[in-house]
């Protein structure tokens, strides 16, 4: 017998960016974790199942993050004044350093992952830090609290403080090691992550992307996010025809299924090599406001036919919660629109779909209710007075801008609940 | 004998919007509400005196509040693709009319109230509705909460759907009863409220203006938020010099302590004319996003000397933490650096600043630890691993990025815990 669930409430998702799918008291079928079908009450062949219902209360699917750093966690919110490379230097290498210690490891890694769930991320892409034992921790930290991720083991071998970068062969080996431990896994598996180009070596990149294509392992880094990163990068790789060029003769751009985080200043060839290669992009838009990078201009993407997800960009970002991604996004669209008329602000709906459906599908069918995928899920609890009062779009929209993890009441993941 | 308290933990605050005044583990001492002064350890005359001890807490000013619509509570963050003047017709004036209903607003606004306070705002300007009767149940709400308010039934009377616009002189004898009923009252206080401009016929305005000459009462109102909003002032007012002049030649522009909303787009003129009757500006900046005025052009302003609050704008922005509006300032204020390195970033110091003393200078003397000003504060509750390992300045910049009202663990207004 398979393992069937029957979950009742509101359903609204985004199949496409442009609109939502509302399907009013209805019931979801769930089969062995995979959506079945939404119907206007439990279909004869499924009675008897199991059945969460939910009555009121709206049922969306879970978020999708797709670009984070968990050792940076603690310091979220702080030193907010400095631009990137500063800010690395002043309180990210002192922090991620203390993640060689496996206790430290453990316990900042629980509080990571206990806030991270509770806000409704349901799948992440992950930046550990550069300790091989410290980003064991985080993988059977995530394991225990039951969601989808990629981890990745951050790969430095110059151009940052001595104590958080490895020789170029202790970085690949550790790689190596926890690539084999854990490639195997159900949910959470390794990914290649150098962490971006100036902290490596051309020796380090190219056994990176080895890696990846010999294990056939997703990649993760950053992109031109900075325009004094762009330089130095330039000045670093003088072979190359652009930053993201650096990437791409070393087998880490889209060579297998890639996502760069931030690639806010792309050249045009740049944007085609992006197009060309299938990669995702993850805007993370309160990171680019408080590091002072600039913002990726997302409708001119978009119009392209670029993929892009949203990133929360911990702690470049300060909020955990993706809703408030999506939040940002839109009024960071806003902004550029009042520059630029013609560059039209994102939707709700549009950035809905970034933080569920597009991100998603870097973990295969995820981020919809479409027949098929995966049930991963969030079920929303709000006030009485807006619950009586308002459509379901606005008490979507309500949570997206207002809500926090005291309004989600119940998660899913491939149909089971957390 | 006086009423004294003494509360031990560490005290930050703004007395200058460039650097924190810090008081590590001391002793501040409150007389009938006032500071006495912050000590390293209790002064002789005052052992024996109740002691509050917070110990490794962190204890603030309170937030003030410059401009929010209490009637706009429910709505927060719905309606999020409009522009002002079609969200207002959309969303705003639908809900606005339901303050008519006594026990409607009672509940309502009990709501409101109950988050403002949980979120930190201890003091605030507000606008209520245009129903007579349901002000003055904003008013009993807030009496009861204990904070400190100043509170306007707004006045309409055109240029708005009929079910909430009164006629010119029901409009100004029900700011006349609630001036009488509430005048003498300690903390919650009447304001002259007129909306805007555009909803006020000139002979509104005169009266408006009379009302505050005569019974000396401050006033709060929109300016200069939105282009098209413009237009229509100058349209319907052809005698005024300009938006701020319609205001000016009605006594409703400084001639009593006066705080404007917004004020985005005022011309040099018109700034002069702030700078010069002394007026208070509220910055709304998560308004300024989401209903796509555009940017207050915060640093020219503070570089000439005018006065600026900041407010929440509840329900143009979405969030009633003002914390989330000090955010919010400085990434816009990054913003405008980045087109115009010119303009410096704010600093967390002067966006806290902002928040607290200067926005309650509208007040009197509250918003900072200084001898003599109300002791109006927030005690900081923070996870034992910040606690541990951040500087007192890290750690309230941290609560200002990532904290809510769960942060927050003790409030007092003039002395009292509420």
């Amino acid at each position: 017998m398979k393992n069937v669930l029957v979950v009742k409430g509101h359903f609204i998702f985004t199949p496409t960016p442009d609109a939502y799918a509302v399907y009013e008291n209805s019931c979801l079928v769930s089969v062995d974790g995979k959506i079945a079908g939404i119907y206007p009450s439990i279909p004869e062949k499924f009675k008897g199942c199991p059945v969460h219902d939910y009555g009121n209360r709206l049922v969306i699917p879970g978020f999708v993050d797709l670009h984070l750093h968990a050792a940076q966690f603690l310091q979220c919110g702080m030193g907010m004044t400095s631009k990137l490379l500063d800010w690395l230097g002043d309180y990210t290498f002192d922090l991620e350093r203390e993640f060689q210690n496996r206790a430290f490891a453990r316990e900042a890694y629980t509080c990571f992952a206990e806030k991270l769930v509770a806000c409704g991320t349901l799948r992440a892409c992950i930046f550990a830090s550069s300790s091989t034992a410290g980003t064991q921790e985080l993988f059977e930290v995530l394991k225990e609290k039951g969601i989808g991720a990629y981890v990745g083991k951050v790969n430095m071998d110059r151009n940052a403080p001595d104590f958080i970068i490895e020789t170029t062969k202790a970085s690949l080996m550790g790689t190596k090691y926890l690539i084999e431990k854990y490639q195997d896994e159900k949910r959470v598996k390794p990914i290649i992550t150098p962490r971006f180009a100036p902290t490596s070596t051309e020796e380090l990149l190219k056994g990176l992307g080895a890696l990846a294509v010999k294990y056939h392992l997703p990649v993760q880094s950053h992109l031109s996010e900075n325009l004094d990163e762009i330089l130095w990068v330039r000045e670093l790789f003088k072979g190359a025809e652009n930053y993201s060029d650096v990437y791409f003769k070393n087998n880490l751009f889209g060579q297998t299924k890639t996502v760069m985080a931030h690639g806010i200043f792309l050249g045009e060839a740049e944007r085609e090599l992006v197009k060309k290669m299938d990669l995702m992009l993850a805007h993370c838009p309160d990171s680019n406001l408080n590091v002072r990078s600039g913002i990726m201009p997302v409708r001119t993407y978009l119009d392209m036919g670029l993929k892009i997800g949203l990133g929360s960009d911990i702690a470049g970002g300060h909020k955990i919660g993706l809703n408030e991604a999506m939040v940002r996004a839109i009024q960071l669209s806003k902004l550029l629109n009042l520059s630029n008329g013609k560059l039209k602000p994102l939707t709700v709906s549009e950035a809905f779909y970034m933080g569920t459906k597009s991100g998603g599908s870097f973990f295969g069918k995820t981020g919809s209710f479409e027949k098929d995928f995966w049930f991963d899920a969030l079920v929303l609890e709000d006030d009485s007075m807006i619950a009586g009062r308002y459509s379901l779009e606005d008490r979507l929209e309500k949570f997206i801008y207002t809500g926090d993890d005291r309004n989600i009441c119940a998660r899913y993941v491939e149909g089971e609940k957390l």
